[in-house]
């Protein structure tokens, strides 16, 4: 097993204070890897990272368009979005075009991730629901295919038809069978696969191609990020902002315990990260330094600066130190 | 340097899912290392968990008995409380009878940790301030010794008077010439050692002796929170609960940035350790398992168990995973 390389750095005046480990891969055309730091073979969980792949069979079944999907619904179904108005609205509707409720999701309730939206909610009163629960539209989209199956409603357990055709998506983009899963916080399985394993799969996305169902389903998954970045992530966040400074030619996602993926269409290039430490200021960190290394971000967009080298400031505003992405990501 | 040991893994079913490595010093009465995982010469910025070394000169000059500070007052001056009525309470208390108020604490406003406090806030339409900040003990603290010294109103200012003291305090306790500090999240210096430096501080502040007045100044501090943990932190916080685990056996303290530190007057032992990503649910899973391994705690103590083997569960309330501390902390 060959070990974690250095990502990000935390410093404060002239002192490291801290140091973030991790592995990350870039993969070319064929999958294979053309860069890498860190162990690509590393066994991961990559979270709400392949909410795209869980996507695919979405559409390769027919459901997202039998259900009259927009590029709307298919960018929330890819989304870990922060329940801000926009995200729950088209949510609502998604779920009464289908002819179900909140109550049909399995995800538990999450509070809003925009403090002004945590405060109002407050002071009405009112509590968060399942469909402020970042991973709703996924839900929503599994909702979506279970229906169009004529499946039962346990739509997250391992054996159901939706997370079969899931597994099944995952092992063939990834190029891997997948040596289990956890549960996500969402309540849904995610498959494990190697870092490797997601890189190739973010390259898949990358190279997509019409000529089969996976690949113009893939390539529509990847429209739909782009085309509303805004519903991937929301405001301030860094998926949304990333690809808003890439405009068509970069779709990216997070995922819990610092894990990062990109594709880059124009360059046929998928890449995949995780850091060690499950830290998401590491993975934003490096993702945007991976970004700038390949030339689709300049080192100099306001976008890319707050993730790459975004100062550390304390209760009182003073600026204190410094995220910096590690030197062997830039060389 | 030595490289960084495995202090805790994070688990999600089957899958070793993240890993927090760092370093971590025990020692003996005579401040040697009796037994280290990482690098004990490795450099850090010890943040809040020396808070106990920053008040020795608020002791050993006068300035406390002076101003007739309690134990509450010193639990305080060593605290990273959470703002909760009995902390803001007793700071507004003190800083009335040293003639001085918020306006003259230098460290930011800060919200109450506790949600149930931040929501009533919310609701009252209120602001947190100043006092609410989880170094207002330690600042007032700071305040009292700059009343005493009639020194100027810049307490936090590195050639102050008052940082002066806790300067030559630091050096002496951890037996270094400090290389310099890093400003803190209440705008305060704070002074760099090795982990080594700190974890002998520790096993000072294990040994003082009333022998001499920074002897006796050490432990009123370390009597102080011992006798009001509620006060060093607060409800469910790990250094309370960890505290009134071992009631007068035990004294530790959290620092930002993965930091925690242990005094066992007991043993004549200190502890200090850093989780080197800087995460708190490591330094907080690797001293629960070092305070086991020392037999200062019973490892089925459900305030042990919290921190040492916390479940992870997701939005729903599922338990899909755990911490654990790595096998070499606890074998």
């Amino acid at each position: 097993m060959m070990q974690a390389a250095a990502l990000a750095e935390i410093w404060r005046g002239d002192f490291l204070e801290s140091e973030h480990l991790g592995h990350a891969v870039i993969c070319g055309p064929d999958g294979n890897v053309i860069d890498g730091w860190g162990d690509p073979d590393r066994v991961i969980l990559p979270r709400s990272s392949v909410k795209m792949i869980q996507a695919l069979p979405l559409i390769e079944s027919g459901a997202a368009d039998a259900a009259d999907l927009g590029v709307e619904h298919l960018a929330l179904s890819c989304a870990s979005h922060q329940g801000q108005a926009v995200h729950t609205d088209l949510v609502d509707a998604w779920l009464h075009n289908i002819g179900r409720g909140e109550d049909d999701l399995i995800c538990g309730p999450q509070a809003p991730r925009i403090s002004a939206d945590r405060r109002a909610m407050i002071r009405a009163g009112e509590n968060p629901c399942r469909v402020h629960n970042n991973c709703s539209g996924k839900h929503t989209g599994f909702l979506t295919l279970a229906r169009h199956l004529g499946a039962g409603p346990d739509y997250v357990a391992a054996d159901h038809p939706v997370q079969l055709a899931v597994r099944e998506a995952f092992e063939d983009v990834t190029d891997q069978t997948s040596p289990g899963f956890g549960i996500d916080g969402c309540s849904a399985p995610n498959f494990a696969a190697t870092l490797h394993g997601v890189g190739r799969a973010m390259a898949f996305f990358a190279n997509a191609q019409d000529s089969s169902g996976r690949g113009r389903a893939a390539r529509r998954l990847v429209e739909a990020m782009m085309t509303r970045p805004d519903l991937v992530a929301g405001q301030d966040r860094a998926c949304t902002e990333l690809m808003l400074a890439a405009p068509g030619r970069l779709a990216v996602k997070t995922g819990a315990e610092g894990v990062f993926v990109a594709i880059l269409p124009d360059q046929g290039i998928g890449i995949a990260l995780k850091a060690a430490d499950g830290a998401t200021r590491a993975s934003e960190c490096a993702i945007a330094a991976l970004l700038v290394r390949l030339g689709v971000l300049p080192a100099d967009h306001p976008a890319v600066q707050r993730r790459m080298n975004p100062p550390i400031k304390n209760w009182d505003g003073l600026e204190v130190g410094a995220i910096r992405p590690a030197p062997g990501l830039l060389a």
